[in-house]
């Protein structure tokens, strides 16, 4: 399958089971919210080295907000329960309670309760008061700044971390502008984050590593200054590749992000340099979800 | 000392001996840059709840960096050598390596060296490569995007964390605008970073709760909503709080941005709601450094 | 009509028919549409002074755009169709013919033709070609970065310009910050643009002046500073205004917006400033379109 | 003379005299006072077309400008003063008086005075004040919201327009990315502006036109769509031709600008696509500022 000039591969992105919650985070205007998001966000990569997964799914109108302010709809992807209540409450903890002016609510109603206001609450030293509006518990935290208001709790969901799509370049400023052409569009896509840094992987990595104590190593198959020492997987006409990793809520979600960013680089035009789309996979034997490439843009 | 109607309280900023680390991130364009930068020092608000505290500390032209590309640079603050290392290590790893087109270089010369691509270059499973510039080593580790060049190791220095002061407004839509004000021009000075979200902290605390397990919470005599509850510090005029925390090399570093935020706040002009300014300490009993607000402001 | 406190005067916003055009602009990426776009739509706050009013409509995905491109659509507004399509042709030589990686499309089919690409083709001194796609003429014109591409011409629909209402506010940080919030939402309604820098308005005129020149001054009825020397509107409690003025398609755009942007400053919780909403009229005497406020608002 | 691959021509920029200004917008904070800027600036690509060619040279910190207030400094190029003058009075009173919490001031001291408050002053409709302090003249004007402060003039200075050199590339995305560093660090260079959109020319022109009414047509020399059917200047490995022009106060600002941007643009490392950089000029007959770009770079 040829895409105006680019080779979608005939492979799968292999992806696995996660469990998900959505959080809001308002602010008395859109800067202070986003912020408070950035901040909680940060350092949430792969959450191998950072516990989880996290990132900024959408901004919010004052009218999509349960307080009429601005405000910020965030996602955090981890293996389990535990994990996930544990980076819930800690980033909440130190990131949006200390916000200026922030709040911050359920984006998940129903499903297994995590708490929100449920535990920070005891910040307040006492001070703190419940108040029930509409079926649905609040916290107001008395601050310095003014009242933190915290929802009881926020919803998880079964998810899906690992979506993936790669892109080959015959240059590294055209693999980067063919990336900022993908996540701009994928940006847009709800239900969905680009964990790593402004959604793209430049690293990607191998299962297992010459170095015992390590799992993971460089991608060498991948790695174009490598092409004459490994079995590459590398035409000579590619010099630099990156990819996009997804998380979703759903398999749609996920099939929807990458049919869109991989859209979005096979329309890039004359001289975006980009040869071949393809993704990551461990042969099907370890993610239950597969996410076939030529399916996708069919 | 008032200074354009702003009460300037006798009172100091108590702060602490800190170790503190600076690397320069560099990458094919500023934006990318900056979005490696902002990933590394998310979820890094405080020592306690974070294991460090880090920030932006500026950005850098390309004739500023050993590479001549843009970057930034970034500022690590922990409480000890190997907490700073661990931190440092694992924040490059996850959110630096990771980063598309990015490069990572000592900031700080010479002290105790910290790990840079001495560790990272595991990643290259072999692969990767040391070379020796103008007396320093850098290691150049395949990746998918083409090579990741990470310096050697970086140097870690004396600083301090925990400089503050507080601002008291008649609002809070005042007070964070009086914050605005602030951080921008903070934002400018070095050596230093703002560790919490956009530089402000809404929900200051005091050592101690009520809840024995708790080690800190909501410091209840800046609360505005507290004042009939508990023996505040604050008068009936005052509706909001907010506090800037700035860690830093030196002294003379902290002295510096702290003057040129309150400076900043006292020349809001008419209307702008800010009554007081005020610091956070302990009495003098924990930290060995202190910031008089009027022999800075004098 | 009193809403969170706000009072909502009874009165109504005055405006005038005009003719509006609509363009898309389109460039290799989001920044550079935007750029394009800015500088197209800069020194256009009024007809008046300006030849026309135009303003940045939304920004627009590659799924939105006649060829697959990041876009922004912009919007013109001028008193007769010659000044409109003199404004156009002009704006989008200078400004959009001339930015890198630009093309520019119809962004309203039928109606009053208004040329782009027909009057634009002859920068490319015989060397342009016109082609036929769907029914559609298109210019391509040879230019350095590639080939700058247009269309015929785009589509001159009736209009309505000088919607508009005022914030009261008991300082300006205030009105300020309650301008902020509207404009946030503002911005999201489809049809319309806010042709002051912003969105704003801080210095509102009345016809006429004692300076027989003038057409216009300062609207002193609403001028703070003048309350002890005119026959001043404001009550002791105000002491700053800003206006919002809003050009758009049809009665229905126009009175979509003034909802919004009055609901969000009303929704902007204690501490705001904000006391009172009214608007600009001339007694009906001179505009066609009566925005009535609390007609509006129930 | 190659530098990094990349061929820099044995030619010079032809520039021209113009009289140049500079003024200082302040406001409430820095995000508005840009707003101003950019629409007082926009709509000013070139004097032909647009009267006069405006930017923005830099923001201001509050410690900067006279009113301790974020600022932003704008300058304008016009052949004359009388156009000048003109210009700057329009621009002013259409997008800088309008701006909320806005003030203006000379940005030049000495030298020919251009009218500010002078002119814009009768808008006050004689509630106007003026004020003299430290030995200059400013205009307090009751608006909206607030008061209007305007210093009587600024300074018009002999100054230079065009400046430029043209990058020669590989593809489009290439030719804008190397736009974009060059950009970078030539936004950063005092005592200049890049009046285009952005800083760039896509559509660069030459003098005259088959047509007749036209007095310039595209640079057919330099199109890459044109190299078989016009006496191309561009090797068959040319596809996109982009110009930077510079206008500055003097010809050391201009050659620094230029020394900038051409060294940003031949750091850009591997896979740049950048093969060239040459100048415009019209054979030296015409402008009386020759800036050799060997002699720039050497």
């Amino acid at each position: 399958m040829i895409i105006n000039g680019v080779t979608i591969d005939e492979t799968f992105a292999e992806a696995f089971s996660m469990k998900a919650t959505r959080i809001i985070i308002t602010a008395h205007n859109s800067k202070w919210a986003m912020i408070s998001a950035q901040a909680m966000t940060g350092m949430a990569t792969s959450v191998i080295g950072c516990g989880c997964e996290a990132g900024i799914e959408r901004t919010l109108t004052p009218f999509e907000t349960p307080d009429g302010r601005p405000g910020v709809s965030v996602m955090i992807f981890a293996t389990g329960r535990k994990a996930l209540a544990k980076q819930l409450e800690n980033r909440v903890g130190q990131c949006v309670l200390t916000s200026p002016t922030s709040a911050v609510y359920a984006g998940i109603d129903g499903g297994v309760a995590l708490p929100l206001g449920k535990n920070l609450r005891y910040f307040g030293d006492g001070y703190q008061m419940s108040k029930q509006i509409g079926g649905k518990r609040y916290w107001r935290i008395p601050v310095m700044d003014g009242e933190f208001l915290a929802e009881e709790s926020t919803g998880m969901k079964e998810a899906i971390g690992g979506g993936n799509f790669l892109i080959l370049a015959e240059s590294q400023p055209q693999a980067l502008a063919a990336c900022d052409a993908a996540i701009e569009v994928m940006e847009r896509v709800r239900n969905v984050i680009l964990p790593f840094p402004g959604g793209v992987v430049g690293s990607g990595s191998k299962v297992g590593s010459k170095y015992k104590a390590l799992g993971a190593s460089t991608n060498d198959a991948f790695c174009p200054t490598l092409k004459g020492k490994t079995n590459t997987e590398l035409g000579p006409e590619i010099e630099s590749v990156m990819e996009i990793v997804i998380d979703g809520l759903t398999e749609e979600d996920i099939s929807q992000a990458m049919r869109m960013g991989i859209e979005a680089v096979c329309n890039l035009g004359t001289g975006n340099g980009v040869r071949r789309i393809t993704a990551g996979n461990y042969g099907g034997k370890l993610g239950p979800y597969h996410f076939h490439l030529r399916e996708i843009m069919s």
